[in-house]
């Protein structure tokens, strides 16, 4: 087993990844030192598989867990999904010291961290994340939050997990869509961080894609490495974080112009990062090489890397990007890559320059 | 105008108090720094009287305020409604810099308080309290939510205002009932924290019921001096920050059971801090005088003391009591006054003391 500690001063924790440890809950919780109320919040297709060992490892450390399962998919994220767990977490009558235990994918892991930021005005809880997208990005860092109408994550908060269990045997349940879809945001910190690792996912593309779990184990244990670092430096936003959003603009836009759930996050940032390669080649002093390295390895792991064109597509896409929470005074703003492994965040592109760069990925009618 | 500093390091903020500072909403928001778009949040009873007055402010200061108007009364206090605020800032393009005015009452605090701590994981808002109970209470400390079926205030967060502004003028358009139901906390702040101030509103409740501007503007900084200093010290409520709650407990009982709305907030803390006053005495040294100077006040407030019996009220009561945000570890705890001017939180209360201390308050059949 490795641990990473996400260093946040009181707020600080480690994300502890291996496998079998799913049936470690129990243990890890009583070390905490957490009450004895707790809620495992988890989906309609995770609960069958993975609810019980958790439920498991927990009664028998001595807690009094309740379970509260959401349909599964990106539609639960949101207020009304939120209100219905609370209302369950009251029904088990769950405290102050009491906490929550979120077993799922990224969107469980979203949904049951605002759940516990905002139940009794926050308390504690645990990331189980099921998925390699969930492992690798997004049950680290405590961004937590659902989605409105208008866009997606809109509305959230910053509330770190006190743990975070990456189980490796959990991904072999994995469908094959969801594990590529993953691979986004590992390729993702090869680009803005780490050109070794860019250069690895390159080398040992085929062997991840097996899931060969020695080389499974030291790339996830890396991609959390970069997040924690990440994380550590600048907790809520105000600076270098934003740099994890390299193709998250337009990846954002994708999913919100195509309908939550037709894309999965992935598929989209693997299209937006491609565009913002693109956008970088133009603007920032990336290569042609390395762009086309780029593209090459998003590929290669099966990710989709541009978007089929219809009728206003793109006027449609640069509405959903005014919406970004990354705009500030009206002005949307970048992170383009100087070189695979180097980003800067916080790049203004100019309208012109961003029409173009949403025709890159997309096909003719 | 008097100015209270609310100490808290990066997060602190000053509250004004005086006549007419509605119409400087709009100066005070510039010299923040804040961004240009903003959105007033306010419920229909408040939008005819005084948002005009705000908006135009706003406006004349170079902002772009939205105007978001809920229904009145506590039912508006929910996540529905949350969400419903969501989708109009999005609609105005609410960015991270834009802020949010909360204009009203406690729950127009309360609800607006949260969706600017919610909406994009938290941008900044500013308190307008225009009823004495929010000037006085809610309005300062950072408390913002809505609620459950199962409880008041079940769900929220610890969101800051930059800045409140409480305009005694907006007292004036006030119903009677309302500023009474505010002379409740007012009263509490004398019996937690200032003999000299219970003192005061003992000599001087006449002069305060008629509104005469001195005597008011004095009690309500007074007020806020006390909320400030103990919100300075305890943020969170890990420790001292409970003897806010003094009458609370059974207070917030009276609320649920008896449906929210039928009592005022103020009503039903008058009650509840009669009761506690008795428990007191009881287990906590409060003379049998004092008990009766706490309850004769109130009365002189024009506030209800004892509550109507009816069959199974009393264990609805204790049902209620047990979904309490303070109850830990399954144990109610209360705060108990030594002597007026002094209570201490966190004492348990044995429960044939509880069942006791609610019949206090109980007129028979």
């Amino acid at each position: 087993m490795r641990t990473v500690e996400v260093a946040l001063g009181s707020r600080s924790y480690p994300i502890m990844i291996g496998t079998g440890l799913l049936a470690r809950a129990g243990r890890e919780s009583a070390r905490l030192g957490l009450g004895k109320k707790c809620a495992v919040i988890t989906d309609d297709n995770v609960a069958p598989l993975h609810a019980p060992a958790v439920m498991a490892s927990l009664a028998g450390a001595g807690f009094d867990p309740g379970l509260v399962v959401v349909r599964a998919g990106e539609k639960s994220k949101r207020l009304k999904t939120v209100e219905q767990c609370h209302e369950q977490l009251a029904a088990h009558r769950l405290e102050r010291r009491s906490f929550i235990v979120a077993l799922g994918g990224g969107v469980v892991g979203d949904l049951a961290g605002f759940v516990a930021a905002s139940y009794l005005r926050g308390i504690p809880f645990l990331q189980i994340p099921t998925t390699l997208l969930a492992q690798v990005d997004s049950s680290v860092g405590g961004k937590v939050g659902v989605n409105l109408r208008a866009g997606k994550n809109l509305v959230g908060a910053f509330h770190q997990p006190r743990l975070v269990l990456c189980d490796l045997a959990a991904l072999a349940t994995l469908p094959d869509r969801e594990f590529r879809s993953g691979l986004a945001e590992v390729i993702k910190y090869g680009i803005i961080y780490d050109a070794g690792l860019f250069l690895k996912l390159e080398r040992q593309m085929d062997l991840i894609l097996a899931k060969a779990p020695a080389v499974l184990a030291e790339v996830v244990a890396r991609c959390c490495e970069i997040k924690a670092e990440v994380v550590s430096q600048d907790e809520t936003e105000t600076g270098m974080r934003a740099i994890l959003n390299f193709g998250h603009t337009i990846g954002h836009a994708i999913e919100a112009v195509s309908g939550y759930g037709k894309f999965l996050h992935g598929e989209a940032i693997s299209i937006g990062q491609v565009a913002a390669a693109r956008l970088s080649e133009r603007l920032h002093g990336l290569t042609v090489e390395e762009t086309r390295r780029i593209q090459k390895l998003f590929q290669r792991a099966g990710l989709p890397v541009t978007l089929r064109s219809s009728a206003g597509l793109k006027s449609r896409l640069q509405a959903a990007m005014r919406l970004d929470k990354k705009v500030s005074q009206g002005e949307i703003k970048f992170v383009l890559a100087k070189e695979i492994g180097r980003v800067e965040h916080g790049q203004p592109v100019p309208e012109p320059e961003l029409v173009r760069a949403l025709g890159f990925g997309l096909e003719p009618d």
